[in-house]
């Protein structure tokens, strides 16, 4: 039997272009003799659509359409969709209205609806707000086949591979005992760096335990701040993978089961990205394309301040829209260097990026004169350096508004996560490309882009971090170097260590105590940051919920 | 037996200034004779702790914290303290690592702890995200008195009150089998307009239905966005109030359970607010006063536009923290009116508050000619409109950086449904007053507060209502009057009621089909906001969950 693997792009909500997806890629497998299509979890609405599913004429809007694509698919052809469904039962037994569902579509009629049954609530995930849990183990026979069938996180509770239960049941489990001959998973499945090599050895795992092929199909394409990477699995049943969908792209894989065997026949294997610097890349420029077009964006613009973090940036756009929908924005004050402007200006004309200049030192001027009475007698500080970035910030705002272009900010996670950076001033912008990325990764990154020519000049990679805010200064005046900065931030952030489990690794107890004043300190920044692409296990983004007022 | 109920106000995360609190309320009420007392849901913690409980070392300092209060104590008084305790089965049973406590603490010792059944997921709740839900009914025993014990939450699931269940279990009703003496609810219960009058509706309904006296205490305080209402109340069997605590401070209430009669005897009930303008005056007061202190500041900054929504903040600010430590800045353009000035000036007179005033102009002039290359050709519009209430923004928050004071931004809840506001201007600012205050309850709170002397003139209530960035501009040019605006918006907003069920009701399509494409373009503004001060069912804060990138 032909099964089809369609990694899908959907737009979240966007109901009538994601069934029209789904239907053309039905209508060309199904020329191809294909039996079953799978699409990626909720594939009609897209993942995550979050609160809309709290509008009653969303999840009517859903079924309507479903019934309307079940009727146009090609009939001799069996379709697995994703959607929201209601719990018809919800008010009896005191669970949540919708259900989380896979809708089996053969033959112009839903012939079933699945649902899913292992709700992740945690980090970005929110499924227990939404979704009541199915409490059957899912599955239908085509073809005489029986197929077991979960979504996305039904796979994820294996207490032999994690070494934990993170629920009560195992619904791949309860599958085996049912005697299925295949395994189907649809995700959406986000991505963070390492996240493939767990579903890899997790699947691999599944198959050989239960001695069963499986298939995962996933969802591609970044939704805010969630990156989709793709990269849907076949393994068969004696853990060898036999396909691999393509990283941070659109895919279709037709795959053989084998009846006879019960297994899958090996087919077309997509290569992995061969460096993490390179995975993360592709994961940026899908989250830049994707966020471009979905908000209907034609062009980006940026600051380039000659520092790296803009350097990544622009080159990131450059890949995603195409270097000639990119503006940089270079404006110097007084206090920029030289090398500043010209190496913006080199990395503009390497990327073929039309630039603007914008000097801004008559505006600081004005400033200075409109606060000079309240601020008589008060030394140039932080508001003062804050007053600059804002006015740059202004200015590209200015020109977003005026030109209708998205304006992109260029802060990395370091940096976000200690505050250096302003809030209204740089920190301005509908997508934060690297808010995710802590300060080291855009050092290897940039030195990864350049391994074939130079993209990003040395200069720009050697010169040490600076805002360039006051005469002479640059980041390490006020933080610990950056390899010591990023080590300490992964453990607290990302690995909830404490100062003492710090100071006991060795680091020194004043500046873990700094940092960590100044991680809570910058809560308020963050809540107010755009949305940044997500590419790491904890994010500052909808996963990341402090309290601000605390202590 | 005496009963204590001590309506606390914690500051999240602070355990060692909130077990202190605890503390000294023991040691007054031990002396009176008390030998229970009762503190709020999470009283230790403070509630919403968010995500400092996926913090292990959080965890631990909790527990010991909790041992430390224990020996501290009188010891012959019991007390009920609510924390985070690890949930040791968790890996096991599959659940979540924490369960959402109440210990009871008698003679040195912590002799019991309970844990929470219904876990809220839902709005801004995200108790699935931490807890476990506990399995067992939850009582205990003193002084010959079979006393049940539930959480928050664990109150709202009677069938027969809403007509629905939300949870499969009812707490209540198992405890009622139980055959308890007395009820005792302990929560953290945020406010929202006319919430009070349902937890009294429901908590009289339960006191007669099981025939059982019951007490519900509330945390008092804001916590972000979040307000605590505090109002902790006593029914008797029979259902009538025996108590109630005071609205919006801390407060202490002794109440004599009587042991022959088993029930309430009657004690102080403190009035309700007369008003909902009231309340909500109150509401904001109380969201403002924490805000500042809990944060560290001393003094507030606000933008006065002589408009009726920043008189408002600066008339609950003054409120809050005493009009001495109020800051107006009036930054009026050439397109200020003459009445913008005399209005605001009058307004800080009638409020005692200190005014700056810094003409934007020049500034204005400054951004045109930095800008005139670039955009030559170009008509006025919205991208210069923008650069005003972004200069006004800078200032702002350079006077905020200068001088260490607190920016508090001023718009409203009808302006940031449809977008009506600047992102990184006019929204500037660490608390957003009046963000979940509708056009409509800003003029009627004005009026409100009027009733006995004028503190903000007619003048700026009955004046159309203008951002004044261009000539002659009034809201109204752009946008329904704002009667039908906040009508549709709330349907929308709070009701989840669709385009269709909107032209039902009689409202123009072409104003609704509008209204829902400025509140859906608006997202990426809101998702940038400061927090909000939360005083409806639904307002645009940490309980409004919707993609930015989506159709």
């Amino acid at each position: 039997m032909k099964i089809a693997l369609a990694q899908l792009n959907p737009t979240i909500g966007d109901l009538q272009n994601n069934a029209q997806s789904i239907l053309e890629i039905a209508q060309q497998v199904a020329s191809q003799g294909v039996k079953l299509l799978l699409t990626p979890e909720l594939s009609l609405c897209g993942y995550p659509p979050r609160d809309l599913l709290l509008n009653t004429h969303f999840i009517a809007d859903m079924e309507q359409t479903l019934n309307q694509l079940a009727i146009d698919l090609p009939s001799d052809l069996s379709v697995l969709i994703g959607l929201a469904t209601p719990n018809l039962n919800s008010t009896i037994t005191g669970s949540k209205p919708l259900f989380n569902s896979i809708a089996l579509v053969t033959a112009g009629k839903v012939q079933n609806i699945f649902h899913k049954r292992l709700l992740p609530t945690y980090d970005v995930f929110d499924e227990n707000r939404y979704f009541a849990a199915g409490s059957e183990a899912n599955w239908f026979i085509l073809d005489g086949i029986k197929i077991g069938l979960t979504v996305c996180e039904d796979l994820w509770n294996d207490r032999d591979f994690w070494g934990k239960r993170s629920y009560l049941v195992n619904p791949i489990e309860e599958l085996a005992k049912q005697n299925i001959a295949l395994s189907i998973n649809l995700s959406a499945s986000p991505y963070s760096v390492g996240k493939q090599q767990v579903r890899e050895a997790m699947l691999k795992h599944t198959a050989i335990k239960y001695d069963r092929a499986v298939l995962y199909v996933n969802q591609v394409g970044a939704n805010d701040d969630l990156i989709f990477d793709g990269c849907s699995l076949g393994f068969d049943r004696s853990g060898e993978l036999v396909c691999r969908g393509k990283s941070f792209d659109r895919d279709l894989i037709i795959i053989e089961f084998d009846e006879t065997k019960q297994d899958l026949n090996l087919d077309k294997i997509q290569p992995l990205n061969d460096s993490t610097d390179a995975e993360i890349w592709q994961a940026l420029v899908l989250g830049v394309r994707d966020y471009v077009q979905k908000c209907g964006f034609q062009k980006v613009i940026l600051g380039l301040s000659g520092g790296i973090d803009s350097a990544l940036v622009a080159a990131i756009a450059a890949a995603a829209i195409g270097a000639d929908k990119v503006w940089g924005v270079l404006m110097p004050s007084p206090y920029s260097s030289e090398h500043s402007v010209t190496d913006a200006i080199d990395l503009a004309a390497n990327l073929g990026i039309h630039t603007e200049t914008i000097p801004i030192g008559e505006l600081m001027q004005g400033f200075d004169r409109t606060l000079d009475s309240l601020f008589t007698g008060t030394e140039f500080g932080l508001a003062e350096e804050n007053i600059q970035s804002r006015i740059r910030g202004n200015l590209l705002m200015a020109i977003s508004n005026k030109f209708g272009h998205l304006l992109l900010s260029t802060g990395n996670k370091s940096e976000m996560a200690v505050g250096y950076c302003t809030l209204y001033g740089d920190m301005n912008g509908g997508l934060a490309v690297i808010a995710d990325v802590p300060k080291m990764r855009v050092f290897s990154i940039c030195n990864w882009l350049n391994r074939e020519r130079e993209i990003i000049s040395q200069n720009i990679i050697t010169k040490p971090p600076s805002a360039e805010l006051k005469p002479g200064q640059v980041d390490q005046d006020s933080l610990p170097p950056y390899e010591v900065l990023d080590a300490i931030l992964e453990a607290i952030v990302c690995n909830h260590q404490s100062a003492e489990q710090l100071i006991d690794r060795g680091y020194e107890p004043q500046v873990v105590e700094k940092i960590i004043k100044l991680i809570k300190r910058a809560e308020f920044k963050r809540r107010q940051a755009p949305p940044g692409l997500k590419i790491t296990d904890r994010a500052f983004g909808t996963g990341w919920r402090m309290p601000i007022a605390s202590k």
